[in-house]
């Protein structure tokens, strides 16, 4: 990791108004404790060959929970390349009764129950057990994208379901139970917490400046790469080392209305900014969420919420002070991040 | 872990306004990834001997930061039984100048950046490696929370300083780097954004219903433990299973303002349920942190701020949907985990 000559700094960012304080000396504290931060990266090419256990590999449907849609293959063989299907042991349920629409209480009302409805499915990337979701050409990747879409679409025609969110658990300790490619959605019966204090931010900054947070051009120091529609850059106030946003440069308030010629375009800045991570810091687990803006929302809200892409590499465990505080600590400043990136090759 | 007849249910609480998701059939999904979840316990008693490496122990004193006060042992040997000390790799630095108070600018203004000055403190609990801190008697508990109490006070007196993070790290998932048994505080120029958020939704409710969110009574369904002056239950949206939060009965908005003989009522009921989480979850990693009010509160915020400390047992890593969305996922219902800490010895 670079050192700065910096000290410590502490950040807030116009988004979700979080701090985060920046302290390269952090990085240099001795352990006594084996295995403090994750040591597994996350599985890479293997043997190549469909493994036995594994009931997202092709050929193994009938192990899987129901299919909603798949992504044919071209030829016939193998017969599809992205399979959209329910989760087999979901947090949320699809057969649970919808909550009525006066069951959510306000906040100052206290404390709230509600019956656990919802969706939550597993988009598999890949047939192959081995493949890795950067691996495949931009056209793939796009097509896991345009999946997404397709699904978020899908659930936001149904009136209890509020908000879904899109998100990629890669390798064991950014979460991952399941090593085969693929990534989940949850499409809840409530806005939940991160999303209500996103949009409460962006409104504040709106109605003080006139301006979306995210629509303003990223400085040069923290970008890591442009395209025509797409920045991708560290955030001023990133929570995690090496952490990216991909924002798409024209105000748009809901990923899954993006224009299927831009989704190729984002696809290859995802593929291009996945491969930077994984040489850079040697295959680490990471996630990545899609912040989209909430169902039904009122036209007045759309000129403040700007939907983005966050890619955070898990390289070490956060402790109590992050857990009450909600405030992160990361040993790299943003700039230092964007430069050792922008230098990296990839492709 | 109990298996619960009722499915999923999401529950929102009164303090943080955070959803959590109840899901008893997510613990029964499978994992083809090694190590998914921590592996490694927390260091339980070994030999008794001073580590040769850990400057936490005795007669290493001359290999820490500073020392800012001690707690003597009784006698002359050993010759101290709790030092708190300054953290060598401070996040945030003492000699950095403080910010002015214009500095901090409020959210609607955007981004913004402070220089990196704040206290950063670690609380050695015990001169011995391998002394765990429910090891100690109540009185020896008694001690470290009255050094917390005694520093918080002391750096309430900063005028720059708004916050004071008191948390532990117990354990290598839980974050800790060092296994000498020790606690950490941080004392911010800023409102940390949990923090905030806890103030607002506290506020919210107050204004509503009139009443503070953690005075009601605590329903015998979710209560593990009751003393005079301190509840123990475990939270009707538990983030983590087996969360715990110990919670004064009387109303009262700071930590360190707690009488001398309320602290030793407290620190009998830390130990138990720490006792009671060791046995129940196998020496598992944890966190503790104390949410007290920020410094500077205006008087008519104090009816509805009302401290409290939290345990979160580290049985599972969080994944994309939680770091992005800010709701977990728990498997096991408060009822469920109360009942079994009940049940479990805590002495
Ligand atoms: N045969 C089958 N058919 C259909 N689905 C199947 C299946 N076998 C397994 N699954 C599902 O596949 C999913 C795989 O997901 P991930 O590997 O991304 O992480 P998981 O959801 O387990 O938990 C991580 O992500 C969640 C959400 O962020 C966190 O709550 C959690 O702590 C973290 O470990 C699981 O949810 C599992 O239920
Ligand atoms: N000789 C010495 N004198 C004085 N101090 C010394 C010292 N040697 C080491 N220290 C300090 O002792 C502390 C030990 O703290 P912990 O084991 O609780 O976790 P740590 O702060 O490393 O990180 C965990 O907690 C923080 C805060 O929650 C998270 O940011 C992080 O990701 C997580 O791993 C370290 O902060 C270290 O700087």
């Amino acid at each position: 990791m670079a050192e700065a000559s910096r000290t410590s700094e502490a950040h807030r960012d116009a988004v979700f108004a979080r701090w985060v304080i920046f302290s390269p000396a952090r990085s240099r504290r001795p352990t006594d404790l084996k295995s403090h931060g994750p040591a597994n990266p996350s599985p890479g090419p293997d043997d190549g060959a469909p493994k036995p256990s594994c009931p997202f590999c092709l050929g193994r449907e009938s192990e899987c929970a129901p299919e909603i849609f798949r992504v044919p293959a071209p030829d016939e063989s193998p017969s599809w390349r992205i399979r959209v299907i329910e989760n087999l042991f979901p947090a949320l349920r699809r057969e649970a009764a919808p909550p009525a629409p006066e069951d959510e209480e306000p906040v100052g009302a206290g404390e709230c129950a509600v019956r656990g409805f919802g969706f939550h499915d597993v988009v598999i990337e890949t047939p192959h057990h081995e493949v890795r979701l950067w691996d495949l050409e931009a056209e793939g990747v796009r097509d896991v994208l345009l999946a997404y879409a397709r699904r978020v679409q899908q659930l936001a025609e149904h009136p209890a379901v509020k908000y879904v969110q899109v998100f990629k658990n890669q390798g064991a300790s950014a979460g991952a139970s399941m090593a085969h490619s693929h990534s989940q959605m949850l499409g809840t019966p409530f806005v939940p917490p991160s999303v209500t204090s996103r949009l409460n931010c962006m409104k504040e900054v709106f109605e003080r400046s006139g301006k979306c947070s995210l629509c303003a051009v990223v400085s040069k120091d923290i970008l890591v790469s442009e395209t025509h529609n797409f920045s991708a850059f560290v955030p001023f106030a990133a929570s995690y080392p090496f952490e990216i946003w991909i924002v798409p440069r024209q105000h748009s308030s809901y990923f899954h209305e993006t224009d299927q010629d831009k989704v190729l375009d984002l696809a290859g800045l995802l593929k291009s900014m996945l491969q930077k991570l994984c040489k850079q810091l040697n295959d680490s687990p990471f996630n990545y969420m899609i912040h989209s803006a909430p169902f039904g929302l009122s036209s007045s809200c759309l000129p403040y919420t700007h939907w983005f892409l966050q890619i955070v590499p898990q390289l070490s465990v956060i402790g109590g002070f992050e857990i009450g505080s909600g405030c992160h600590i990361n040993p790299v400043f943003p700039e230092d991040a964007a430069k050792i990136l922008r230098e990296i090759d990839g492709s």
